[in-house]
């Protein structure tokens, strides 16, 4: 077991990236409901991220989608964001929401779609040189509806093709991550549906390609501790898109559906050495706040993940490992669920407190009138949104 | 086993109601892909909705989606379709797309947005009034997203009340159905996920109001034949919204994911009576066709369901009745293997010549001119659409 | 919020059943391991049952399940229990590990078989009747693994009229409770396969038949906490067999998989007055023990679902009831997390402390030296087991 | 689209193995009912599997698990099934029925049972030696049932090293298809959890190691020929245990739950040329007769594939690839649906009226007496059966 002193230094050496698209209006294919104070640029968002970071001391980048977050200067960008105290995080390129796309981006049956496509993958890889980014991300939304829409090996093919490409067009300082989804927006298949077929093509590109963990991107049932674990052990994990799920990719809070699972992952991570300094692992939320305030629900999945790492920083190495070496089930199970039951918010606290932040993060935020201040002068313009 | 006039008998018999917001533009929360040619309003859905009653004789009826096919004379509207040769079906009233309905429509906490939305609940009859529509198609996207968002218990008290009032309201030849939906758009509860909640609302309402099965809206594994037997037996099956799923609800066309599952459903409503003249079981689709060409995907879902139908009315029942007996689980298998492996496609296309109908319908709509004639005509104004 | 003393009031007015099998041996399809020191009959699992409730306070009744707890004199069993400090519970009729039971019990297509099954059943009554045991817990194993094997509606028919056939038989202060289950072992229909089938029979039969919700037989995905708010609205919930699962029938200790829904599921009950005394909701275990020592693993049970109830008795109703009614879904939220993430052990082992007990049960367990004396004494004869 | 003398060729082409144990009693964890006329021994069930192949001329070698066959002399037992007309097939190692595997069996955290069971599966080597076959089929039962239970990363580790031990020990003729499987019998982790899983560590090993995919052990929602697409592509398809499922793995005849989606399957396969003489994929049934009788259970398995196999050789490849390239969605999917339609009985029953078979293998196994004969001269002894 960690002391005190210990966990408290980890957790200040994790960071946890915010995503831009969450602090704008996001919604289901029913309906897209609007809040007050919105950002309606990605100056605005990224002063939204900043405003966490300055709450939770643990959120010191902010993560980019483009076009949502096209701007003219994207160094002036990432000036604006240091100057606030946070940097440019991953880029996320975005080639699903052109009508181009219908059947597809980089697997489209159409080569000038893909070309396109493929263009636009690498101008992000040049916001990543201007904007000091380190992590294209890479999500593609395509897939199929029905059985023989399109040939599912050709669509490998033609992944397979793209990805070489910008893989070459990375910097020596610069890497991918590969995102992999069940389902959503298609229905009947997904050019990359699970993490196998994710590394695969990692494997093939080269270490500078890994594996994206999304959590809320898995069938029902799997177990994605087991999942982090094998690609911890091949050397593939790039890092995570934290959100959570009751169905399917839910994209509720971090943490809010099922504590102990993210518990469990986060144990995974602790013994294999990816909290704390030096870690390779990048931690990312990916949610979306439907309902809830933008500001606080990001705060609240921010601490969220440190309650959960804090707990599993408690879990007593030695005691779990002597259990598990004399096949003791129920004294093993017990180390973990001892970490678990301890509440770790205490401890939280006085870290805040030891760095000079509140130790309420959320009450810090409605208190702070930050709120108050982009409702008021956040009026007119478009609101930013997912601009499906 | 019937014989092939009793079949095609049946089928003739065998109303299929197309849904007015299938012939819009659909899409995801990702992307809505615009397609041209699409109805711009009511008048234009129901033509539509009337060409693929022409070439399949099948479908004489159209469901109205409220406020989207909001019209300024329903009477006006219904006289339209029936000079086109068909009927308005259903009513669907829509409680979830307004800012109000954020957090729920009858289920909400405010009394005064359930008040709103219990008026266009009953603005609906006044519809179904004008229109002679016999069928409240009541669909809530109410639910939480969060575990203590809401209380469940005084929701349900909520909607137990809403739905009082509209059954009350509802005319001595009109009936409610009440859908579930397992998720999306919320995601922690729903008000109505699953059939057994709508059947106990049901119950306590009275005869005139019974479940609607959407055959997309259950979790992984249930066995939607089994449920529909069970409802059937209670008396309490009012109808279907056909689509298929891979997934979720993902509304693809009914038949495309799982043959042999609409199959057995059909088998089970042919054995209880429920296919042919004076079935009270409405038989209405409800899809999405976000990436496939609209009024085709619409005729060839008519066709699919009349397939499986067929496929089911084959099915030898005194064999099957004999090998259950006898505990002869092969041979009793065999007679629905049989049924289902049968091509039933020269059949129905005799029966289209017989009624004067072209025995492809998807050819003969190619070979219209139909499709080139909308995207010529419907240029300018709005697409419709979710209106999301 | 309740207070300290109110809490420990509750959770020492709520008994948690076990059930006689879990202390025998179990396993899957694959291999059954067997344990040293399982007992051999029903008066062994008697006395481990009472050793749970010695050191726990918490499990004063044992569940039986006949024909594997037959005995010669139902009158002495009871007699056995009670001069051990516990008593017989639930009645557990097996109607699916005979030769004829292959297709089926009640709802087999041979009435021979179906009146051999009744027989059983009524028989079951009367060991009630000689043990003081009020409640009759009814799970079918009963279903078909091909489309076709079975009439679907003809197995609903003779499931009913058994179950009517059993109503009647009961005494005033019995009542039947009627369990479902999606899956296993039958791979296509079980005849009972969800809650709604439960509910629409037991409607039909009357008050003193209720639901029966093992927490692992559901689908993906299904919110039990829902379901049981609605059961406890319509009046129809029985009580509970406890368990948990990560994917199917898992039967792992209560708890174990997901805590976090154990709390919602108790929130619920603590909100609609089903905890502490008077309620009528029975709390039973119903588990396997297939890896882990047997009688530690029941105290650990009994355990988890005290922290559970005790975290559920910590939220804070008025702050949730306000939070609610202004929409403020963070806060809300917030009220029910704030309570899971409360450390409940120190509250429970001073509760303990209060009645005599040791402070840590399974400790106390290892330390009495109990699991040597029956590793000691029960050797020669046949384990307990599933018998399958 | 392949005239009809190609297909037949294709079919004729297409071995199909059954496996030993399906001839034997099997069931569930809560029975196993038997049958008249089972299997005593390996001789036995060879005897059964060469009937199956002498009516569908399909099924001409029959797997061995490894100690339920056990013999004392393997190139005997060879030589009985080659004097039947059948070959030896895949050897199955059986490590998970020893009390000594309750924690694992390669993956115990002991390592004198992991010596114990690399033992057995160097053994089954040899027996491959004996018995001319050229497959090893691993599925391990290894799993945990608690979190924490054991290392997750330390079991991939002694997995990796047993499986490099087996791996130097075959012969160049030689190769192992390993297996993966959702959950069961373990219910937290599986250590081969998914084929991405098996991948990489086949992609370790090298060549003659290849992933085996048995299509009842996915998650819901899995989409199989996607990944046995993908497999193709990337070289590590080395067969498939077939059956089928309706929720989990529930061991069902092959094509029963949906024949559509073994279609599908079929398509790909055909499409990438391992259908048909040359072919290295296995295809190997992998199936339970729990309730319906068993040689008969296992022709009508053979003829499912044999259809599904015959309807994707009608698919029209010319076709499909236009309305691919064209992005008509609609016409591409009709192209495989039309397929699917097709009733392809009248064609495989031509097909082996011209080798000189009947038409209808099950009728003729009926009406062969060979049922009658050995329910008569298999009595005494003990039934072959899982022996769990």
């Amino acid at each position: 077991m960690n002391d005190h002193a210990d966990i408290k230094a980890a957790l200040r050496a994790m960071p946890i990236e915010t995503p831009s698209w969450a602090y704008g209006n996001s919604g289901t294919r029913f309906k897209v409901f609007t809040q007050p104070g919105v950002p309606r640029d990605a100056y605005e968002k990224v002063a939204d991220a900043a405003m966490v970071h300055r709450l939770t001391g643990a959120a010191p980048s902010v993560a980019l989608h483009i076009p949502w977050d096209r701007v003219d200067d994207y160094t002036d960008l990432a000036r604006a964001a240091k100057d606030q105290g946070i940097a440019i995080g991953a880029i996320n390129p975005n080639v699903f929401q052109d009508n181009d796309y219908k059947l597809g981006s980089v697997c489209h049956p159409d080569p000038a779609v893909r070309r396109k496509a493929l263009d636009h993958l690498l101008e992000c890889v040049d916001i990543m040189d201007a904007t000091g980014s380190t992590i294209l991300s890479l999500w593609f939304a395509d897939g199929t509806n029905y059985a023989g829409q399109d040939s599912i090996a050709a669509r490998q093919d033609r992944l397979a093709a793209a990805l070489a490409r910008v893989y070459d067009r990375l910097g020596p300082h610069q890497r991918m991550l590969v995102e992999y989804k069940l389902f959503e927006p298609h229905f009947y298949t997904m050019d990359l549906p699970d993490w196998g077929t994710s590394y695969a093509h990692c494997v093939a590109l080269g270490e500078r390609a890994q594996v994206l963990v999304d959590t809320g991107h898995h069938a029902p049932g799997t177990n994605i501790e087991f999942l982090v674990t094998v690609l911890r052990r091949f050397g593939k994990l790039g890092g995570f898109h934290f959100n959570s799920r009751n169905y399917a990719d839910d994209d509720l809070m971090v943490g809010a559906a099922d504590p102990f699972q993210l518990f469990r992952i986060m144990h995974e991570l602790v013994r294999t050495g990816a909290i704390g300094a030096g870690s390779e692992v990048a931690f990312m939320l990916d949610q979306c706040h439907n309902l809830e305030a933008k500001v606080p629900a990001l705060i609240r999945s921010v601490l969220n993940v440190q309650e959960a790492t804090a707990k599993a920083l408690f879990v007593d190495a030695d005691a779990l490992a002597a259990a598990q070496a004399n096949g003791d089930v129920l004294a093993a199970h017990a180390v973990l669920t001892d970490a678990f039951s301890t509440d770790v918010r205490p401890l939280l606290a006085q870290m805040r407190t030891e760095i000079g932040l509140d130790p309420d993060p959320v009450a810090a935020y409605h208190a702070s009138g930050y709120q108050q201040r982009i409702e008021a002068e956040r009026v007119g313009g478009s609101q930013a949104g997912w601009g499906a």
